[in-house]
């Protein structure tokens, strides 16, 4: 998908949420675990009830290959199911994978060709090499790891250089010259808030995929006061406050409730915002 | 697997060969592409020709998810292979996994409970809670990235902070503060050359696990002069120049030849040693 279709996308549909499917069988609901592939009959009740309320689905693969083999197919399937049913929701491996060339070349053919996913969320630890095999795909994008939403994001993801640059500051600005904004989006957690302005200074027009609203104690209003550009410019994701918002067979319902809140707080900004 | 018990194989069979099962199903001979699972066919073959000449196996993830769900099966009848017919190599998923907590734990599920594998790679990028979900289990591993063997592993590996500390030093030490030399090994490849002096300096005792020599290029030699410590402390993992030796229906035996080739000048190395 193409940077300007998405923009139409969250500009028609005044929403840029992203929902997380990060499907953990030990707590989907009673309900569907009778079902022959419990896990993607959750996904599919979960994505037919809020794909009105948002523009993308970020699959976390660590929640599909916890059940081996089972899971693999159940992940396909939610892909195979999305791309027939909502082709205009953009999709993204949430699989923060990077590795020397001949073997990142290795995952990128798994998800772009492979599979017909949108994006994979990818480490940038690696540096160049282990990043440009996913950029060799027409509409395909990378989505790098800057300033992430956990604890941990402290350790490194901050340390000054010599000249005060922070690590995440260096790998805005050094992947830059590896990929433009129309193949290449950051990860920049909601947790971070006002430092939203500081990826902004390096960032301005890239979009950003941003993890940690909801069960991880982002704030909404902080990510877009100090994140969004004339374009959105953000993907803001839930996962678990969206879909384990209820356990009884009403799951979906409420899961929709829950996803249309948020989406009611995003028409607001981006209204407010124009 | 103990570290004890990894140090005594090491000894007892004067080899410290990894052999890198990153098996390729556009690489691998025609003679098995005839077989129900040409990619654990080809596995099978190799483990079996090689096994007396090395002490590990790292099946890179990539390889095997670039087929999908065809791949996810060939990968776990391989872990089972090895099980139950070398119980005594110590098997490295090379995945190079790393995600907030929750979702990490649940990769340490698939890698250390579902499957018996001993080591997992995980990137240090997003700090401490996202490698410790992995340290939680008894005889099993972390094997975290420091010094990688690609030309990226300049791009941020090397930056230096205020004092002078580069990152890979700095994740090197952070990193101790989670785990001791039981439970943590560091990748540093094997192209770095000399930098095994400095890491050595921070891990004097920790095993490395170093890629990079063969197809990328690397010296044994540097390698051990630098790195190897009384223990050895060394797992050297070559891929493609064992596997790939030969294409005709003696591939295992050709790769054989290759992997008792390197474990010789190990041998050798080992006996100057001591």
């Amino acid at each position: 998908m193409k940077k300007s279709e998405l923009v139409k996308e969250i500009k028609e549909k005044g929403t840029f949420l992203c929902v997380g499917l990060d499907t953990d069988i030990k707590k989907v609901p009673e309900c569907v675990k009778g079902e022959e592939d419990p896990i993607f009959a959750f996904n599919k009740a979960i994505i037919d009830a809020t794909a009105p309320y948002c523009v993308a689905y970020k699959p976390n693969l660590a929640f599909y290959e916890s059940m081996g083999v089972k899971g693999w197919i159940s992940f396909e399937k939610t892909i195979k199911y999305l791309n027939e049913n909502y082709p205009k929701h953009f999709i993204i491996a949430d699989a923060k994978r990077g590795d020397i060339g001949n073997t990142s070349m290795m995952y990128a053919r798994t998800f772009f060709e492979e599979m017909n996913i949108d994006a994979v969320t990818v480490a940038p630890y690696m540096g160049e090499d282990s990043v440009t095999p996913f950029l060799q795909y027409d509409g395909k994008w990378v989505v790098l790891l800057a300033l992430t939403s956990n604890k941990g994001s402290h350790d490194f993801q901050l340390t000054e250089d010599k000249d005060g640059e922070r690590l995440f500051e260096k790998v805005l600005k050094r992947s830059q010259e590896w990929a433009s904004d129309e193949t290449m989006m950051y990860v920049v957690g909601a947790t971070q808030g006002r430092m939203f302005e500081d990826v902004r200074k390096l960032v301005p027009n890239h979009f950003l995929l941003v993890p940690g609203i909801g069960a991880q104690g982002g704030s909404l209003e902080e990510v877009c006061k100090y994140g969004m550009t004339a374009d959105c410019g953000l993907l803001v994701n839930s996962s678990r406050a969206i879909i384990y918002a209820d356990s009884s067979e009403r799951f979906a319902e409420v899961a929709a409730e829950e996803a249309k809140k948020v989406a009611t707080q995003m028409a607001k900004i981006l209204n407010d915002k124009q």
